[in-house]
C-alpha cells in the first residue's frame, strides 16, 4: 500500500523538486520556498508554525545584512507571497515547523528536511537536465547544487502520506523545514525552539553521497565533523604606499598572515582536523595601503573537542595576526555543528521494513560523512531526552560532485526517500494494516 | 595682455572643468572626454589626431578588458559620440593629440595634459563643491579625484591661447591630452609615435601638490619615483576543504604568501624602494580549497634602476610562491614609469615670465615629487633629441588629499596654469609685443 | 627450563644493559657497542658479520660526516676496540649479523635488536637510577634514553638461550644488531645485504611503550607511521645589513619561509600526516644578512602513499622557499620508514606460549605505535617471501617519557623480552621438551 | 716638528697594534687589552680611571652572561693581568678614561679610541700579513676584523705626543677607550659617567672606509644610521611531533614568523630604514616540537625618530609573533647608537693644518658613513653642551672589507691619525711652536 501511495505521488515530487529547482533561495531568505511549503501543508491538514514561531530568532547564524533581507523580500513579494506572510517571517525568520495530532496515543515523530540553495551559478551547459527540462534556476548565481529542493519535496511528500493514512496512525507527527543548513546555521535555532524534546523516533536524511544506485538507503551515518564557520574583517588604516608607507595599517597583510598561520596550527593526534580560509577580499586599489580585508573561514574536527582545539587555536591566530600589523580584527562566528552519533537500532529497523518495499534494494549500515551537518545538533537533543535518531543515506548517481554548477540527480531517488520515512513511520505508528 | 585673455577666458575654464567632473571616465576609456576635447580643438582651428593615429596600440598598458570596453563604448555613445569618432577609438584607443603649426619659422613646442579618472567613489558631504553646485560625478564609483579635470581645463585655455594670438607667434604646438596617466599606462604609447621626436620646448604640469597658496609655481619637479605596476593571477585546483583538502592546489595561500614575501624585498643602498600589494581578492566560498587568487601590486625605485631591481625580485618571488603551492602564475605588467629630471633652465626662464604676470605670485625651483608619473617617458624623450623639458607643479588649497573621496581644489588655480603655460609659449615664439 | 634459564641470566642482562648505557653511541658510530656484542656472540658460538659483511654501505642514510667518524673511531680505539675490528666497521660500518646453523633441518628464524642511543644529555638527578648506580653515560651528550641498551642485552640474552639449548632446536637463527634506527637510517642497509630474504619467522620488539605492567606483552604492533627524515641546508650570500642589503641573498628568511610553508601541507583525507621543523640553525651575525641556514625536518604519513605525498609536498616547498630568496637549496635525505603490518597469528601464537612462562602475565593482541620504526623495512622484507613478521611490545613502567634526560625503566622487563622470544623459539623449532 | 715625533713613534704603532691583534677581546672582556693601555698612560704620567670609575655599570648593554665573564677574567689572569686590576673590573666593567691636566689654562679637549674586536676567526690564508709576519689572533673565533687594534694604537700614539709636548701645550685632555663599540654598546656608559660634560673638542675617527689612499682624511662624517640591537627568546613547550603534536606550543614557528613579518615592516618616507635578522637558533631534534628559538636582531633608521618607528613596530611584530603561536616572548635590548651631527667647522680647521704635515695629503668634507657608531652619544653630551665634535676617517687600502675574515688595512695609516690627533691638539692648546 505504501509503494502504491509513492506511485502516485511521483508527478508531484517531481514537480515540487523542479518549482523549488527554478527559485533557489539562501539561507534564511526562503521566503518563497517557506511559503510554498506553507501552502501545502496547510492543504493537507497541517498546523504550521512560521517566523519566530517556528525558530529562535537570536540562535540563528550568519543572517545576512539587512540591506540583503530587505532585496529579498521584495523579491518574495514579487514573486507573490502574502504580505501577511512576509511580515511574520520579515528579518530572515524563514523555515517551518508543522504538526499533525493523530488524537491518538502513540509515540512522537519528527523529520527534518532543509530546504536551502547555495551562491552557485548553475551551468548553462545543454546537457544539465534542468537546461533540457525547463526549470533551470531563475536566480543568477544561487542553486540547488546540494539536493535539498528533492530534500523538501521528499518532505512534502511525506506530509502527504500522513495526511493520506492519518486513519491508520496515532501519534504526534512534527515536520521540521529546516532553513539554512549550509554553514550549519540554522538547526539550532529550531532545536532551541523545542520541537525536538519529548521526541521519540527522529529521522532526516540526504540524497546522493557515494551510493550510485537508487533504492540502496544507508540507515545510520558516522563521522560527522564538528565544525565551526567565521568571518574576520580587519579594518586598517588606508595611506598612499608612494608617498607615506609608514602612516598606514596594512590590513591585507594581517589577512595574508592569518591565512597562513591558520594552516599551521598542529595535527591533532586524537582525529581529522581541517582548516580552510576559503576566501580572502582585501584592499582598494593598487597603490593605497589596504585598510580593510575580509576573510570566510571554516574549522573541522572529528569530535566536537578537537573542532573547539581548531577555533581555539584560530581564534589565538587571528587576533595576533591583526596585532602583528596593528589592525584591527573583528570575528564573527556565523555556523557550527557538533559531532553526534546516530542509534543503532536504526540499522535492523531499516533492514526490516525494507523487505515490504520494492523502492528499497538494499540498506546498509552506516555511512561516514567525513562532513559536517548541523542535524547532528538535532539528533544529539533527540537523544539527550532518551529518543531514537537516525540520518539516512539515500543513493543516486550524481552527475557532478555535490556543490557543483552542474550537480545533478536520478529524480526517482525521492520516491526511495518517500518510502523509507512512509515504512518507519507505519513500523511506529501503524494501528491497521498499510504496509505491502 | 595675457593676463586680460586669462581673465576672460575663465567662466570657460570652470564649465569644462565642472563637465569633465560629471563625466570622469577611466584610463582607455575617455572616449566621451576625447570627444568634447576634439571638437572644442576642431572649432579652434587645430589639426587633431584621434584613435591609432595619435598613439601605438600596443606600447598601451593595462588596458580594460573587451568586456569593458564595449560597456564603455555604449555608455559614450548614448551620452551622444558620434559613431565615426567612436569607430576611431575603439578598443580602448582614446586620447589625442593637436597640432597647431603657425607657418612660421619658430621652435617647436609640446605641452601634455593628462585626461583620466579614478576609480573612486565620489563623496555625498553636502560640503563638497561638487555637490554644492550640481558637478557630482554621474558615475558611481568613477571621480575625477587627482586633478586630471583642471588639467584637460587648462589643456582647452591653453589651446584657445594659441588660437587667439596665432598671429602673433611662430612655430609648431603640439597638445597631447593624455589617456591612462594613473598606472603610468598611456604615455609610452603617445611617446612611440613619435609626437616629441624633434620638440625643442616641452611642458607638463599638476595641480595642488604640497603648495597651498593659489599663485605659487614650481619651475621643476625633482625625486619622480620610477614605478612598474603587475596584476597577478595564481590558478590552482578546487576541492572540499573537509572531504578532500588533499586534491586542491591553493591558489589563495599562494596570493598570501606572495604577499608576505614581497614585502621583505631588501631596502636598498642606493635609494628609496617601495613595493605594495594593494588588493588580493581570492577563493570561491568558504568550504572550498581557492582555485584563484589575484593581486593588484607596485613596486617604486628612486631610479629607473632601483625600480628595475625591485622588479626583478619581485618576479622572482611571485613565481616562487606560486611554485610553493604548486598553482600556475600568470604576471601581466599594467603600467610603467621611469625616472627623469628637468632641464634646471626652466628655473630662470619661469622667473623672467613670471614678473609678467599678476597670477604667478612665486617660482619655486623645484619640487620634489616622491611619486611616479608617466609623463617621464616624454620628458627623457625630449631631452634624448636635445629639448628641454619640464613638469611645473601649481598650488592650491586642496581638500582632502588626492585620490581621496572629497579630494577638491580652488578652481583660480587654473588661470594660473594658463597663464604660465602662456608667458612660455610667448617667450619663446612670441612675435610682437603681446605680454602685461 | 626457559623461566630458569632467564631466571640464572638475569644479572648478565643487568651488566650488559648497564655496559651499554654507560657507553652510549649514536646511529653509525657504535663501534665499541659492535665490538663488546661481537665479542660475546663469538664466545658464545655464533658466526659473526661486521663491516660491509653486515649491510650494504650506500643503502645506510644519514651517515654523519667523515671528520665526526674519524673522531669517534678514535674514542672507540681509546675505549679498547681492537684495529682489526675499526678497520673493518671504519667509515661508520657499524652494526652486526649473526649466524647460528644448527646443522638440523627446520626453520629460519631471525630477530633484530637496535643499539644506537641519542644527541641527549642525561639528567643529573639523584633520584635517576643510573646515578645512583653509577652507570650513567660517559659520553656527554649522548643518551641510551629510548631503550636500546635494554634491547642489545636481551639480544644477548637471547644469543646465550640459543647457544645453550642448541642441543634441542633445529633449523637456522639470525640475530641482527641494527645500527642507526633513530631517524630510520639503518634497517634497510640489513635488509638489502639479503639477511631476511628466506626468514620463515621474523621478530622484534620494544621495551615500554605505553603499558606500565611488567609482564605485559604485546603480540604484534600496528599504526607504524612512514617517514621521511630531511636536512635542508640553505645557501645565500652575506652582506652587511646596513651598508648593502640589496647584496645579500637571504638564507635565513629562506629557512623561515620554508618553516611556515611546510606546516601548510594539506591535511590528507587518507589518514593521518605529520610534519615537523625540528631544528633551525641560520646565520652568523647580528648585522649580516644571513648566508646560511639549516633544517632538520621530518614527516610522517599513517601510510607509506601518505608520507610519499608529503614527502613530494614537502620537497615542492623547500625548493620554492629557496627560489623566494634566490638561495641555492640542498635536500638530503637522512631517514626513511614506511608503514607495515604484523602478521595476526602472532596474536594466537604468543597466548599460547605465555602460559607456559611465568614471566608472561598477559598478552594483548596489538600496540597501536602511532610512531616510525624502520623494523618495518625488515617486517615487509619477509613477508614479501613469504614469512610470518611481528613486532612486539614489553611493558614496564617508564620514568619519564622516550627520549626525554630522565628516561627509565624497570631492567626486570628484559627477562620478560627474553623469555617471549625463547618461548617463540622453542614453540617453532624444539625438538625436545623444553619448556616450562 | 710633529712630523718628526710621529716617524719615532712608528715602530711603537706597529708593535702595538700587532700585540692588540694577536690577543682580541669581545666587547666587556677587554680586560688584558685595558691592562695593557693603562700600563702605558701610566708610564706617560695620565691618570687613569678604570672599571665603576670609568663607566656607569647599568648604561651598558649586551654585557655577556656571568658564565663567561668569569672564563674570560681567567683567560685574562693567566695573560698576565694583575688581581688588583682584575678586581676593579671584574663584571664586564673594562675600558677606560684618561685625564692629562696640563695646568695652564686652555680648553679642554677629549679623544675617543674603541677597543674592542669580533667574533670572527681569522683566516689561516698564507697571504694575511698576520699570518706572515706573525701576529694571527691567538684565540680562535676571535678577530680585531674592524680596526680597532689600530685605533687603540693610535690612541697610545696621541697620548705619547701629549706627553711628549706637554711644555708646550694648554688646557685638559681627556683621552676614553672604550669597551664594546661593536653592536652599540659602551659609550653611552662612558657617556653618563660624566666625562664630556664640559669638552670643548672632541674628535674621534675610523680607518678604512672608503678612501684608499693613505694620508687622505675626511674631516667629518655623515649619514650616522641611528640603530637599536635586539635579542629575543621564544619559549614554548616542547612535544613529540609524531605522538602528540598538539601538545606542543612551538616556539620555532614563533621565530620563523617573526622573521618573515619584521621585513614588512613599512619603509619610511622621512628617509632610509633597515632590518635584519642576522641570526636564529631554535629547536632541540628532529622530531621534537621546538620550545625555544632565539634570534638576533638589529634595526636602523635614518634619523633616530625613523629608528625608534622601526623599533617601535619591531616590538609589536615580536610580542604578536610569540602570541601567534602561544609562546613566551622575551625581548632584551642589547645595543643602541643614535643620529649625530659633526660641525662643520672641523672641516676648515683640519684643511688648515692639513698643510703642516706631510702625513696629510688630502683633506676631505664628509663621509657618509651609512652605518651606526655609538660615539654619536658622545658627538651629542659635547654639541649639547656647547662644544665641538667631529668623527674622522682615515683612509687605507683594505684587504677584503671590515669584519671579513681576511680584513687588513695598510698599517702607515696609523701614522695619519696621529698627526691629524696631533695638529688638532696643537690648533687649539699650543703656545710655543711646535708645527712643521
Amino acid at each position: 500500500m505504501i509503494d502504491s501511495f509513492v506511485k502516485d505521488i511521483e508527478p508531484s515530487l517531481m514537480k515540487w523538486r523542479r518549482d523549488f529547482h527554478r527559485k533557489p533561495e539562501l539561507g534564511f531568505t526562503e521566503y518563497l520556498t517557506t511559503y510554498l511549503i506553507g501552502k501545502e501543508l496547510l492543504n493537507l491538514g497541517f498546523t504550521i508554525y512560521i517566523g519566530q514561531d517556528a525558530l529562535v530568532s537570536s540562535e540563528r547564524m550568519g543572517v545576512p545584512d539587512q540591506e540583503i533581507l530587505l532585496q529579498q523580500q521584495e523579491r518574495a513579494k514579487a514573486e507573490g507571497v502574502e504580505e501577511s506572510w512576509l511580515e511574520k517571517m520579515q528579518g530572515g525568520h524563514t523555515g517551518l515547523a508543522a504538526r499533525f495530532d493523530t488524537g491518538k496515543p502513540g509515540p512522537h515523530m519528527a523529520f527534518r528536511f532543509d530546504i536551502d540553495a547555495l551562491p552557485i551559478k548553475e551551468t548553462s551547459q545543454g546537457t544539465h537536465l534542468p537546461n533540457q527540462k525547463g526549470f533551470r534556476s531563475h536566480y543568477e548565481h544561487v542553486m540547488h547544487a546540494c539536493g535539498h529542493d528533492g530534500h523538501t519535496a521528499i518532505g512534502l511528500g511525506v506530509a502527504a502520506f500522513l495526511s493520506a493514512c492519518q486513519e491508520n496512525l496515532c501519534g504526534i507527527f512534527t515536520l521540521l523545514f529546516q532553513p539554512g543548513e549550509e554553514g550549519g546555521r540554522g538547526a539550532m535555532a529550531m532545536v532551541d525552539k523545542g520541537w525536538l524534546d519529548d521526541v521519540d523516533y527522529f529521522a532526516s536524511g540526504h540524497i546522493g553521497i557515494r551510493h550510485s544506485n537508487v533504492g540502496v538507503v544507508s540507515a545510520t551515518t558516522n563521522s560527522f565533523l564538528a565544525s565551526t564557520k567565521l568571518n574576520v574583517t580587519y579594518r586598517g588604516k588606508a595611506a598612499h604606499a608612494g608617498l607615506e608607507p609608514e602612516k598606514g595599517k596594512n590590513a591585507l597583510l594581517a589577512a595574508a598572515a592569518a591565512t597562513l598561520h591558520l594552516y599551521s596550527i598542529p595535527r591533532h593526534s586524537g582525529g581529522k582536523t581541517r582548516i580552510n580560509v576559503g576566501k580572502l577580499h582585501g584592499g582598494s586599489g593598487r597603490n593605497i595601503v589596504a585598510d580593510e580585508a575580509k576573510l570566510e573561514i571554516e574549522t573541522r574536527g572529528e569530535t566536537t573537542a578537537i573542532n573547539h582545539y581548531m577555533v581555539e587555536e584560530a581564534m589565538r591566530i587571528l587576533h595576533a595576526s591583526g596585532e602583528l600589523y596593528g589592525v584591527e580584527t573583528e570575528i564573527e562566528t556565523v555556523g557550527n555543528t557538533v559531532e553526534a552519533d546516530c542509534d543503532q537500532e536504526w540499522i535492523q529497523w531499516l533492514s526490516e521494513v525494507a523487505g515490504q518495499s520494492s523502492y528499497i534494494t538494499e540498506v546498509n549500515e552506516a555511512m561516514p560523512l567525513n562532513a559536517s551537518e548541523d542535524v547532528t545538533f538535532m539528533i544529539n537533543r533527540v537523544r539527550e531526552h532518551g529518543g531514537k535518531a537516525t540520518y539516512m543515506v539515500f543513493g543516486t548517481p550524481i552527475i557532478e560532485g555535490h556543490h557543483h554548477a552542474a550537480f545533478d540527480y536520478d529524480e526517482d531517488v525521492m520516491s526511495v526517500g518517500v518510502a523509507a520515512f512512509a515504512q518507519i513511520i507505519c513500523k511506529f505508528t501503524q494501528q491497521k494494516e498499510v504496509t505491502g
